[in-house]
């Protein structure tokens, strides 16, 4: 293959080819940024592969799958839920705590697990259902626990209110409304579940 | 066709084929038999057909598709959820309650309905999603408002405790411990969701 391609200097072609964490960081973006534009179905490794300006190999070379590398994407593109910041009183830790529920299922790698989940196959998407829990349920739940914890400390939740019921009841109420209600999550429903559901449970 | 099939009687053969509402149900019942024993891929309108004593056509006549026969079978199959007798306080209620919802989830219908939201691809299960909702949480919601105010009259129940986020606490918790958690409910869950979550949001 002749052209001018080939006689570029190696500075151009070493500063386009990436390499390790950011190559990945690279397959991962172009994966979720496929699956925003054409979905679970229209998705592929070529062109997964393109969008990070790599070869098919070096995408398989990581990723044996479709399956594999959309969990990954999913996962790595959802906000990280480390903590909540204490806003000074249980109500408006929840608050908070909400939000950033809110804020990960309408994140980029939100709406593609939701549309994804519509796309495929029932046993793929046991996978993704495990995205859903681990990145973003699991995290809201153990959350809730620190949120709880800290109110017990600031004597605005009764002692006893660490127990697990009580616990999932946010989870619970913000699946069931999403999923079965087709409900959607501003700020006023937040205040009215906290107010009217998790307030009577908490308070001493 | 020689045989002495050709010869019987008319009596035996007119009380083996059914007609109007009794071969209905005697087709409904025959697939969710199939359902219950080869599942949504196995299922057939000849299986069917053949379960209810009766000619594939007497079939396609009522039920155009696998998935409308199926529906109306899941359907059909599911205890009726038209009242919580008056067990004489708001908790005993909402017990009684709960075990109508759990009975409903067991029966053969719940199975069969779990098992074929597995087997099914997804815009077939958008429809028995809706059987689930139809025939189990919406009366649900139902009967949680009813006990509620038999509790407000009553005098255990709170007077402001019927609105919309208290009344889907309890099928919330019951779906998300479900599907999440695959929490098992015997009367003891049952009990503690009760008394740890529902209590606190009622009494007065």
């Amino acid at each position: 293959m002749v052209g001018s391609r080939w006689t570029a200097g190696p500075a151009r072609s070493a500063a386009l080819r990436k390499r390790g964490p950011v190559l990945e960081r690279a397959i991962l973006d172009a994966a979720l940024e496929q699956l925003s534009t054409v979905g679970w179905s229209g998705l592929t490794m070529e062109g997964v592969a393109a969008g990070a300006h790599t070869g098919k190999a070096a995408v398989y070379r990581r990723w044996p799958s479709k399956e594999d590398l959309v969990v990954d994407a999913l996962q790595a593109g959802l906000p990280r839920m480390d903590g909540v910041p204490d806003c000074g009183s249980v109500r408006e830790d929840l608050l908070a705590l909400c939000r950033l529920v809110r804020e990960a299922m309408f994140s980029r790698s939100g709406f593609a697990l939701r549309a994804v989940l519509h796309e495929c196959d029932q046993v793929t998407a046991e996978r993704f259902h495990d995205v859903i829990f681990d990145g973003v349920i699991q995290p809201g739940v153990e959350r809730v626990k620190e949120v709880i914890g800290r109110g017990i400390e600031r004597g605005d939740v009764r002692s006893g209110a660490l127990d697990s019921y009580v616990c999932d009841v946010i989870p619970a109420m913000l699946m069931y409304r999403t999923k079965v209600c087709g409900s959607e999550w501003g700020d006023e429903e937040f205040g009215e579940l906290i107010d009217q559901v998790m307030m009577p449970l908490l308070s001493p």
